[in-house]
């Protein structure tokens, strides 16, 4: 494969590296894959996260180590696909890369469908950044909730695409970003994120999002989604149906940034979608790469939900790479 | 003054020790409180917290240190005083100990009044519960903010006190508490109170709250009050406005239980109560007495409201010492 180098993966001389987001935005320490479980264990333990970035990931490392004859590419391919058994995007790029069948596979095939698969992602950034971008007025402030950015994709994120794009615009543009507890992804990555990119921020508490709104510091609600079924409803991580109900309640736009592949039409309404239940520790304090620490008495409830569902009535629109959709627009995709 | 034990704050042969909240939950370590600028410390640094418990606390370190000749009364008051130059209760309880005149005071005057303060304030929890343990029916889960307990006050407490009471009849209900970032006094102390009482409990995120309501998992929001404006307008621990707009989308109620010292008749509305700006190092991790730790980059806002403003409008209820009140009540205490 010939080098390239994105903000969370790298490739120098036929060698990968990921960086590590557990240690964001501390030190910005990236990671060798020496061997194809060195990926499973980075996606495990979310030095690697975001659904593009995933399958990206797991791309590349099955292409690289296609040609070392000791390992068997129809194993790889099941731990990787194991590790995130829920995420469409990982199982889909897997499953296209073998679909030459395991037995015998072209590396050169394998490589050409990588390489494929990374500017794709690419450029579904680019597409939902250039679809989105309309819906932000100059001037306005963004609440953006979690990480949807550079170190979720190869290219330039879906909501933080949009952010990135009305900046580059000079659109003048805020962005009020959520600490998004229990795992601070908006606290550790978007924050790194936007002022990396020298875009203005404010991080707030989660609690805080609604005290934004009377004031009209807040012109529209912009985040992600993890899946969004046929009638429009939509999981993403837990803390947006707060943020959509809010929104709604002082009149404020609330929009949903995602790649096309993000749209279940087999799943016919936000109830059919499982929501994740994480251990409670995660609650009790911080147990990250960073620090472990608990600040709650230990309790036995079983009760942490990783994502939630906004129903599509509270959706303003839809952002995908192909256009800007009404809820009931998507059962027609 | 005579020996007494409450659950933050106890006198033992005239002396007084307070317990520190800062170490809560990991350890229950109880401070002595040698010389009147140690409760000072104490109450700037958190140790003690929650404005009745403040007030009990100055009051007995007046009453306590009024013998000792090398120490001027005047100077003790002013110094607690300036501990917490907004908390109306701290200043109304020391203006009134030392009413009887600074040069010349009577050491058994003060040791009623402080007693007789103590008396007043595990009174008024009492009452706010009984006033509002009818709003609490059998079997229901109650969504509380912050604390608002015996550790914010020597008695059972306010919002709290309600769970309480409604806990020993036999009312069978389970309390959801909110973390409350950033100084997490829902997931230290709230939590720490509701499992030293057994008052089955589950810890959530303060984004989590939202995701609670659709499926009616919780039949009340129940909180505290910081000030009650005269026309029914609150202020509370942030985050507070987000759980009443939830509560309002989700046709949950959403009440506030408070001491009648709350309500501000000269504060005309919401926008008149001065909001707090705390360091933004709050935000940016954990800065406590078990920890301090940053997760975030480094940012020079200067947002971190300490309250948020609930209208009027959102208040189901006002449970006040003297009885149940509508917004509209407020006006005519």
């Amino acid at each position: 494969m010939k080098d390239f180098e994105y903000t969370a993966i790298r490739l120098h001389n036929n060698t990968l590296f990921v960086l590590d987001q557990r240690q964001l935005p501390q030190k910005e320490v990236w990671l060798k894959i020496h061997h194809p479980n060195d990926m499973c264990e980075c996606i495990l333990n979310l030095s690697v996260r975001g659904a593009p970035l995933i399958a990206v990931a797991a791309a590349c490392t099955l292409s690289l180590f296609a040609k070392e004859k000791t390992l068997s590419l129809g194993e790889i391919a099941k731990s990787l696909k194991a590790t995130r058994p829920t995420a469409v995007n990982l199982t889909k790029a897997i499953d296209d890369l073998m679909s030459g069948g395991q037995s015998n596979p072209d590396p050169e095939e394998l490589e050409r469908k990588a390489e494929h698969l990374i500017q794709q992602e690419i450029n579904m950034c680019e597409s939902i950044a250039q679809q989105g971008v309309s819906l932000i007025e100059k001037g306005s402030s963004i609440l953006t909730h979690c990480n949807t950015g550079k170190l979720a994709t190869p290219g330039i994120g879906t909501a933080m695409g949009m952010i990135y794009k009305a900046h580059s615009e000079g659109k003048n543009i805020h962005v009020y970003v959520t600490e998004t507890r229990p795992l601070l992804q908006g606290a550790r990555l978007t924050a790194w994120e936007l002022k990396k990119a020298g875009i203005p921020y404010t991080l707030i508490c989660d609690s805080m999002a609604g005290a934004l709104m009377p004031s009209g510091k807040v012109q529209q609600v912009l985040v992600g989604a993890d899946r969004i079924a046929r009638n429009g409803d939509l999981a993403n991580k837990i803390g947006t149906y707060s943020l959509a109900v809010q929104a709604r309640y002082h009149q404020v736009p609330f929009h949903s940034a995602a790649p096309m592949s993000t749209v279940d039409l087999s799943c016919e309404k936000g109830s059919d979608i499982p929501i994740e239940q994480r251990p409670i520790s995660e609650i009790e304090g911080v147990h990250q790469h960073f620090s472990s620490l608990s600040w709650a008495p230990k309790n036995d409830q079983k009760f942490n939900p990783a994502f939630d569902v906004t129903p599509a009535s509270l959706v303003s629109s839809f952002i995908l790479d192909t256009g800007i959709y009404k809820s009931e627009e998507i059962k027609s995709l």
